[in-house]
């Protein structure tokens, strides 16, 4: 159970933040740079997972800013997920795949099997074609144990658009989503007792956080959007349980990018890996704080 | 304006299908497999280009077959793709991805742009994110003269459960994503009257099909789910418009893979081409036929 490795990272390091691995070219320090080419982008990600490996429980690559280097980035994507895995970390790929039947399979075979090319641990999956296009994703998580964490609630202003749009029942998707994950997890819950099928739950919005955490008791939420996106630390708190648990909180632009914003950054590596490591670590001690505020049972 | 390329395709060849290229490893001839590498794809995927090149204005390659391969798999993608161009096709880049802001933006970088390693004309995108996870792939798409489809209503059983559901101002979200892309293709419109910007609509519901043809009267449709899916020839007239455009239907099984069915297959790539091309075919005189009926004073 994939879960179950996830909960022990996080109480181990006593941090349920996450960082993202998101090589956005025209961000990346220079000292990263071989022409437009994916090389230097191996280099990157192994620093930065050097950076934080002893912090955070887990990382995310965003498949979206390999895929930019065409084939060469699939596969830095596939090295960076083995390299991360090499530090003993859990990997979610960021890859909001969806389709049906076979092609479902497909994407779910590519990103999640044992025996596939990426391996990943967790990988994000869109709902918009129905639940019988999240069932070959279900499969393949419960017969290899990795997890999949599907679109609830957004962190961009858009995601009400769907999100809360009303089904035949009168149920907002993003409770009838909340409800079928929490249904269809019972059928994998780790020793921890929560289940391998999470969701995707929007740091900006705290208020809808709270429902859906009140549905989906049993499953963990992947939350993006704190920091840059307007997330605060406050906002963070519904999406998780009174054990502490139930919640990974992600940042990339805060974390990996932070250099920009600093006139004393030299352009090396090494002060680059020391600025990504001081925001991972900040990020840790704001939220593990705000949790032993709101929960001071919390398990870890 | 590639709507204009691909309806010129269509009136040459009179043929509004195409041709899905999905390397379903189970069901592809044993003379393309070289143990399980993504080197007999390459083979079998120019092999079916080349049957159905003179017949077909479009082929879709389905990015989930070839993910499954990995980076190689991504690879072969990018050469059938350019192979696809060699031939003078049309190709839609079925990939359904979707994401916000930077994020989306790499992705229709990866896929659309004229600089990037796909370059594909035309891409499929899922609107589950709202519709300003959809800006950045519509901007690339005007900015280099491509298009995009946006899913709308998919042909699988479960897309009602999205796709019907009603939005805060009643709207059904099929029938307000079907405004929404009539409203933003009024700002890339060809020399044929039809915009850059069309949805995804399964050949598997017609009656929702004819209200969101009233729509999106200048959008093309993509219609999956012929065939196989049990889509038949009069179920995509109503995605058409008297002109006997507005659409092009896809069918990926009852052309790659009827080898399967036929006892007389030889097994080997001369008479596999020769059943793909028959397919292809047929297909082309069923729907133009019954075009004909509905429509006599269509422009081809």
């Amino acid at each position: 159970m994939v879960t179950d490795q996830l909960i022990e990272g996080i109480k181990d390091k006593k941090n349920p933040c996450i960082v993202g691995i998101d090589p956005e070219w025209h961000k990346m320090p220079e000292c990263y740079k071989y022409g437009l080419t994916a090389r230097g982008v191996v280099e990157w990600a192994t620093n930065v997972i050097d950076a934080v490996a002893d912090i955070v429980p887990a990382v995310k690559p965003q498949m979206a800013f390999f895929e930019v280097f065409g084939a060469d980035g699939v596969r830095v994507h596939q090295q960076v997920v083995q390299y991360a895995h090499d530090k003993g970390l859990v990997v979610i790929d960021d890859s909001k795949r969806n389709d049906i039947g076979n092609t479902a399979k497909a994407y779910a075979y590519a990103h999640l099997a044992k025996s596939g090319p990426i391996n990943a641990d967790f990988m994000t999956v869109s709902p918009f074609l129905g639940t019988d296009s999240l069932q070959p994703f279900i499969d393949i998580a419960v017969r290899d144990e990795k997890g999949i964490f599907v679109l609830v609630r957004t962190s961009n202003p858009g995601s009400a658009e769907i999100s809360e749009a009303a089904n035949a029942q009168g149920e907002k998707i993003q409770n009838w989503l909340a409800s079928y994950i929490h249904t269809v997890g019972r059928d994998c819950i780790g020793k921890y007792n929560y289940s391998d099928i999470g969701a995707v739950v929007g740091a900006t919005f705290p208020k809808e956080a709270q429902l859906l955490r009140s549905i989906m008791k049993d499953s963990f939420f992947l939350v993006p959007g704190f920091g840059a996106q307007g997330g605060g630390v406050k906002d963070v708190i519904p999406c998780f349980n009174e054990d502490g648990l139930g919640a990974v909180v992600s940042s990339s632009r805060d974390v990996l990018y932070k250099h920009l914003e600093m006139e004393e950054y030299d352009g090396t590596p090494a002060m680059y890996a020391e600025i990504v490591r001081n925001q991972a670590k900040a990020m840790q001690e704001a939220v593990y704080q705000e949790l032993s505020n709101y929960y001071p049972n919390k398990v870890y």
